[in-house]
């Protein structure tokens, strides 16, 4: 609205930074028949592809602090929640759009910043940045991020999928994030800097570089095998609550089997804490859960051995009846706590 | 990042919020095979179209405040600002997105009121709402909407095809929201509310409900007329600059002929202002402008005929050593001063 009192005099110059995306981040791209630049931008759809679309947002104090993250890992995190959710559909992320609420207490140098880790993971993907809006904000930052990707028609990997039955697994191992938030967020208050172990160094870069699996998406979809798949981004507890809400059934999660990785252990050990209860609780791991009904078991072995990502069963899908169940382990069976975000902080619709 | 010290307890509850949507604004569109409900959308492209994407964010407090536009009003013109971009490229809009970061302060019943605003102009041109996400803010309220389109391959309209030689043109009138908006900002030190004119209302109309000319840009596609075309969202003069830019070309503006409604006209004359100068500065009008090549001018009246546009000459192309310059008035020419928003505020790339 032109004519409103102006905004922050930010030392942000738009043009110029528009001028360095562009320049930057086009991409000779077979599918961008025009990027950055324009009211809008041209993409040329894969024929026989459905296109597949999520949107994130991002809020500063409520998502990210830069206590415990910088500019280019915040960027970095918020591309790989958008990539993570094409990974579960079993898709290739093609294009992402971009559009940030800016404070005037940054300055150009921390918006490139941003940039710069937003795009590492896109890069790696031959994502392409075909647009986005930068404004400012009287306030905190926000990213809102759009990604959009292709799986072939009709095949894209839904959460609705599963049935009673079906064996439910997931990729990688679970609870490391929130480890590494947790040493980061002790390091606050440490007075000196301090060399950090190799076992901190590992869970803090699995909270800050955690890795979008879309390779192993786009297999289980490739070889038929999975049912259904949602990425782990709230929890376990949460994302499984979901799956089972869209499939409209029950699941037992053995909670002896979930994977952790020694350094998990280990720091759980320090701390005199259970690490299963980071695996089952703890958001932005940005693993897949997937169900696969029996008869597929041997096909996933066979994916297993050639994907470079562990895959874990950690339990069974149910009728819906049942609910959704957690054997523990001292053996005690009980309802999955529902740990998810009950305040309300952020939900994909 | 799920340890966060929990976001403010909002009042709002997420998950009764993304039923409502999914109830009130899933689409049975045979472009979309999944809507709202996964990790992402499914959608189907149509065959030997082209997609376009737009993204805009708008912050509290720069592009919007409370006091002159309601949620719903404010929810209005966020889409219309996005269909805008689409309708300039000659695109036929089809799906919509978006993510809000809410602060405490804000109802259920405020943020239904914003979707129940932002989908009106969409369901008008039969856009689905296919997801989105909605955040806890801890400041201002900011709304990020992405809208994607169609248009036959090859075809969109650009900012940079316009030639030296081109007639340059604008749908509707211009200056209109500038001036519904001086009148919404003079009524906030009203003390007492006052029945309005109808010069007023029609402005303050033009202001908050600004009409996406998206039948218009696609019949200057199907008539093969435009060269180059851009939406009026920023004011014409930065607009056109940025069309001179990225066509490499000057233009001579008449501002003699530009198109003024007669309520724009007699609110000038209360105020004593020439409403020229909101015509060339004023942002928000969402009319659009573009050039047609000369030989194309018949074809121009007969698609006028049709449509219920009005479309005004008001200048011609020239070579870009010429710059962009306008005729005032008085018959004095000078450079079209740049007053499009050099502070940083809003800047799509």
């Amino acid at each position: 609205m032109s004519s409103y009192p102006p905004g922050p005099r930010n030392r942000i110059r738009e043009f110029d930074l528009i001028r360095q995306f562009q320049g930057t981040y086009s991409s000779n791209n077979p599918f961008i028949a025009q990027g950055i630049g324009d009211d809008a931008a041209i993409l040329r759809p894969r024929s026989g592809q459905d296109l597949l679309i999520t949107t994130d947002v991002l809020c500063e104090g409520i998502h990210f602090d830069g206590t415990t993250a910088t500019l280019p890992e915040i960027g970095y995190k918020a591309a790989v929640a958008n990539l993570s959710d094409i990974a579960a559909m079993g898709g290739q992320p093609q294009y992402i759009v971009a559009a940030l609420a800016i404070p005037p207490s940054y300055s150009s140098a921390d918006i490139r910043g941003l940039y710069c880790g937003m795009m590492e993971p896109c890069h790696a993907h031959e994502v392409a940045l075909v647009g986005g809006d930068l404004s400012a904000s009287l306030s905190k930052l926000s990213i809102s991020i759009t990604v959009l990707g292709w799986a072939n028609v009709g095949r894209a990997l839904k959460r609705s999928g599963a049935k009673p039955g079906d064996l439910l697994y997931v990729t990688g191992t679970l609870g490391d994030s929130l480890a590494g938030l947790k040493i980061l967020e002790a390091s606050r208050t440490d007075k000196a800097p301090r060399s950090r172990k190799a076992m901190e160094r590992f869970l803090i870069m699995r909270h800050l570089r955690p890795t979008p699996r879309i390779s192993i998406g786009q297999c289980l979809v490739q070889a038929r095998i999975a049912s259904s798949a949602i990425d782990l981004s709230d929890g376990l507890s949460g994302d499984i609550r979901h799956l089972c809400q869209a499939s409209c059934v029950g699941a037992d999660i053995d909670a002896n089997t979930l994977p952790l990785s020694p350094q998990c252990r280990a720091y759980g050990a320090q701390l005199h804490v259970d690490p299963i209860q980071w695996a089952l609780m703890g958001g932005e791991d940005y693993e897949l859960a997937f169900t696969i009904p029996p008869n597929k078991q041997r096909g996933l072995e066979r994916l297993s051995q050639r994907c470079a990502v562990p895959l874990t069963r950690i339990g069974v899908i149910t009728p819906r009846r049942f609910g959704i169940r957690v054997v523990n382990r001292d053996g005690s069976c009980g309802k999955l706590p529902n740990t998810s975000f009950e305040h309300f902080r952020s939900s994909s619709i």
